[in-house]
Formats: structure tokens, sequence, C-alpha cells
């Protein structure tokens, strides 16, 4: 049940939102091994200035920010999590989206943070 | 100090948000015991495109999505959080939203993790 | 690489967002000494009824609310999460904002929970 949150440029979300929400949504099957259609998605489309960053934080060449956030439950080693990053990076890159631009942060909580249409008893 | 974030649709936003509002606080001060003027909720409405999902994961009979995100503080038992659950799907029906369409997840942190207008010093 | 979002009246968006930008930044560098390039906000203007909130819980005169939520690396202590609380409401009523305006919410995570940009290897 991971929950991803997206904040992007509106120019972006208009042209690319339905290739974006799929390459995201195949990374976290193909890192964190989730079923195909345990998929919960928001998008955030940010009008000018809403979004503010620096361009060469960590020695980056920035232009834009696409912020993925994810929260998820605690369960996924570090070299999952970073598996994951590979996957996105490399499947925003082949829609056209700098790895440069992505920023990726991660929260995590406990299955019974969660409920989802149906309780379990 | 709960915070509430609450993702909906844009039409049931406008029809509605009065009602969530009150419904989702009432279940927490009936569930959580906090008190009835702790009240923190920020909505965000969503136009077309801005929230993807399956309309069948966990064998639940999805049409639209509410997503409910709390932020607060780690005090609070399992047993409590399933009360939080039942108490705002109840609450949620009763003014129209379909149990199956709402999404509930829990972020916790600390006492130390809030400011709220006064310092304690 | 704290991730800060901010809810606010699109009124207090449109007329400060820069000041308020700049003085949320540097009461982060203030505090908690993060390197003066280590930006990364987004601001969400929010149109009337979307924030909801109690005008007097905790004793406090509130007449709007300026959410700022920050998600960070879990390492500071909470003499120094009380610092970083002074400062941005020093800072933020410089500007025009009260400081009983503002609710602060911190969120942590770990070093491995974020990517920005590059990978370490």
């Amino acid at each position: 049940m991971p929950l991803i949150r997206v904040d992007l440029d509106r120019a972006l979300f208009d042209s690319k939102h339905d290739e974006l929400s799929r390459e995201i949504h195949q990374a976290q099957i193909d890192a964190l091994d989730i079923p195909a259609d345990d998929k919960f998605q928001t998008f955030h489309p940010h009008d000018a200035n809403e979004i503010k960053f620096d361009p060469t934080y960590g020695g980056v060449d920035r232009r834009s920010l696409v912020i993925i956030q994810i929260l998820m439950v605690r369960r996924y080693t570090v070299e999952i999590k970073r598996a994951l990053y590979r996957a996105l990076i490399t499947r925003l890159e082949a829609i056209g989206v700098r790895r440069e631009d992505v920023q990726i942060g991660i929260v995590e909580n406990y299955y019974e943070d969660w409920f989802a249409g149906t309780l379990a008893d």
C-alpha cells in the first residue's frame, strides 16, 4: 500500500501524467515487488513560484523539480530502497525526465497505519 | 494535534467540505479522545487525472478515492487506530462517501515535533 | 535535505512567497546548520474553505493558518527543534506573519530515504 505523492510543474503534469503514473508504478512493482493493482497516486501540479529549490545543491545540474514522496510500510532494506531509486530514475529518464530533476523522499509507517476500503475483521 | 490532509475530487469537496470536515473531526474526537477544539485540517481538491488508483485492489469495488492522511503523535494502540478507521468510515458513509472509496494513512511523530502557535516556555 | 511543504492562503502566497521562502530557508540554516544551497520547498496556496482550524485551540488567538511541514533526517535534538521553531516564528513575524497563525509539524526519516538527483555510488 505505498501511497505516492508527486509534486511537479503543471506543464509536465499536463503533457505526461499518464506516462509518469505508469512508469512510477512499474518501478515500484519491479523494485518492491508489490502487486500490480496496488496503485495509489496523487499528482500535485504546481504553478509558477510554488516549487522552490537550489539548482546546484549536491553538485547536481537541476533545472526543474519532480518530487516523489512515498509513504510505505517499514519493511524494505536499504538495498531495496536504492533499487527503487534506480528503477524510478531509469524509467523516468526514458520518458524525458532528467534524473537530476528528481527528488525522492520516503516516509515509513506500519501495517496498522493503513485502511484501504476494507477492515480485516 | 493531529493534522489531517484530505485529497479528494473537486466536485466532492465543493459539495460537502463542511460535512466532511465535521465528520472527520468528530471521528477523531470519538476515537482518539482529542479536545473538541484540536482541529487542523487541509483539503486538497483534485481535478481530473490527478488521483490515480486501481479500482479493485484488495477485492474492493473502488469508484473514487478520498485519501485521508493523519499526522499525529505516536501514542495510540492498534485497537484505537482501528476504532478511528471505523469511526471515520461510519461517519463518512452517513454523508454519502462509500467506505470502499476511503483510504487512510497514518504517519506518526512525537510531541517535540509540533509547534502550534505558542512555545511551552 | 529537509523538504519543506507550506500550506497557506492564496493571498498570502501571492503577496509574499519569495519572502516566506527566504525566511523559512534562513531559519533552517540558522537552527539546523544546513548548507545554504540545501533548499527544497513546495508551496500549496489554498482557496477559501480548504484550510480548517479552530481559532482558539491551546489558548491561541488564531486568525489564519500557515502550516509548515518539514520532512527531515532524524538527527536533531529536541533543543535544536525548539530553536528551529523560534527561528521560524521570529523570521516570519518580521515579515508580517503572526506567530499564533503558524503551525509546524516535523516528520523524520533516515539518510537512506532520500534521493536528490544523484546516487552515492
